[in-house]
């Protein structure tokens, strides 16, 4: 018999991320292509087939040869891989799994949520290795989550699995979340989070900083200042940290993991955050959830890919 | 092939629950046998072999047609049925899936923390039928929790799966809650929660009512008083619920189930537990996770048994 293949794709606003790997989950080459987000998304799937196709044509790749294509998009993912809208795409509901595969020769595809899909990538390949039950939080512009139970994604039964961004941390918080509630976590601990709540700060009466309320004002230059010593940036990152910690020390209670991985563009100020964070986790967490790890993730932005290969590899 | 039977047991404080199922799941008979804690327990896993053994005998059912037993414990259970102390039985650490499975001619032993076992037992013949995702809160005298994700208990990586009671709701509280942190959804949403804030309630300037702060100051008589108008007793009972709804909307963005299903000695009183904790949920909850049934436990007493039985037949 011939090696199998198998793909693994992960779809972002701008561009779209292509593995080929082998069976034995062996990434072979990666490339990307744009993302067509005009007409409400319509390319998307077939500019991904094209591509799969092309490779598979390159390679001689038959369809008997692969054993899947699994994919990551940046929305919730129902049952049956229909995707619920995704914003970012211009997707209203679209059947990810029956779409692809038909333009596929019938190729088995397998749909996740990108969060819960680079979870699943860290679990298998990055920070993760090792733990069966993992949690991934990745701090971005907002803050995403993916549950991982057994080694498998927590998909949720309405595609909300592991949405730990819209756990509400302060219900007397008066702006609203892009999800239209208030007071979620995203609010508090992302990138945006932490400028927004560092312009709070600057506004109020406080010590002396660097820090300044203008364009310049980004969770990097936070992160980095109180690395410094700036103290006013410093109470801004325990702030954001205590908040994240203690969400976190809830939702261990609730799946009880062995890891959490915190990836994202805020964790790339390094330990400071797994330290801060894991400082304020172990007083708020249940007795029998404090012996956890917290580590930085490890794949970046390729994460997706891996744990959308994963998908298929795991079936 | 002779038929195949299977055990399920649910070990209390001051009773074991045995259950006899045929193997499609049948209940053939049920009976109980007190739970000797003193010597730190010693007796309690020969006393259920011996039981089982004599109901074997009794029906002429031989090892080789038993499926295996499952028995729930009231305390964290380890991977390979390590429990990790239960305070209420004696026990410190107990290999019991060994030391049964040993004392019964090799038979196969599963076993679950009690709270998840009932949370099974509701999903598989309770309110929870037809339920794949679903959380089982029980409100007795603290409140426990279990997580069913695709028909299975979600035990956890150190057996604290489901541990909502301990999801701190207040961090400005000053009570302790037995686990040694404060402010515990245990300590404000269970029958010593409800009957703890209804006292704070009463000790401060508060509207006619005909609670008193005495002995007889109990949860059940806080929720009939409420149902009859008392305003204090409403008020204590909406308290209740909110705190609760607003926690499980918290708990629905991590694990995003279809059906929260409501036992324990609180939810006796009847439809106003539902009604009123899914008022606070519904405006607490991320919108993808607000499609989802609040029910109250249907199995009572029996849950524990129906769950353990079902972790050996859908082994």
């Amino acid at each position: 018999m011939s090696e199998t293949y198998a793909f693994g794709i992960d779809v972002g606003g701008t561009t779209i991320k292509h593995g080929l790997f082998n069976g034995k989950g062996e990434l072979l080459e990666s490339w990307e292509i744009p993302t067509r987000t005009e007409e409400n998304g319509k390319n998307i799937l077939p500019d991904i087939a094209a591509s799969i196709r092309g490779k598979m044509k390159e390679k001689s790749i038959t369809a008997a040869d692969v054993k899947g294509v699994g994919i990551g998009v940046p929305g919730p993912v129902l049952e049956g891989g229909i995707v619920n809208s995704c914003v970012n795409l211009g997707w209203g509901v679209v059947d990810v799994q029956e779409e692809l595969s038909k333009a596929l020769e019938g190729i088995p595809v397998e749909v996740g949520n990108d969060a819960n899909v680079a979870a699943l990538g860290e679990c298998w390949k990055g920070a993760g290795r090792g733990y069966k039950n993992m949690i991934m939080v990745t701090l971005g512009t907002g803050v995403g989550g993916g549950v991982i139970i057994n080694g498998r994604i927590l998909p949720g039964s309405h595609g909300a699995g592991g949405e730990i961004g819209h756990i509400t941390v302060n219900k007397h918080e008066e702006d609203a979340c892009n999800c239209g509630k208030k007071g979620c976590l995203e609010q508090y601990a992302s990138a945006n989070g932490l400028v927004r709540m560092t312009r709070k700060t600057l506004a109020r009466k406080h010590g002396q900083t660097k820090l300044v309320d203008d364009e310049t004002l980004t969770s990097r230059l936070i992160f980095d200042l109180a690395k410094q010593g700036d103290v006013v940036a410093k109470q801004c990152v325990e702030d954001m940290c205590e908040t994240l910690g203690e969400t976190l020390a809830q939702v261990a209670a609730v799946v009880d993991p062995e890891a959490f991985v915190i990836g994202g563009g805020v964790s790339k100020a390094g330990t400071i955050v797994t330290d801060t964070v894991k400082k304020y986790y172990l007083p708020a967490a249940f007795h029998a959830c404090r012996n956890v790890i917290f580590k930085l993730a490890e794949l970046g932005n390729d994460a997706g890919m891996y744990g959308a290969v994963r998908m298929v590899l795991q079936k």
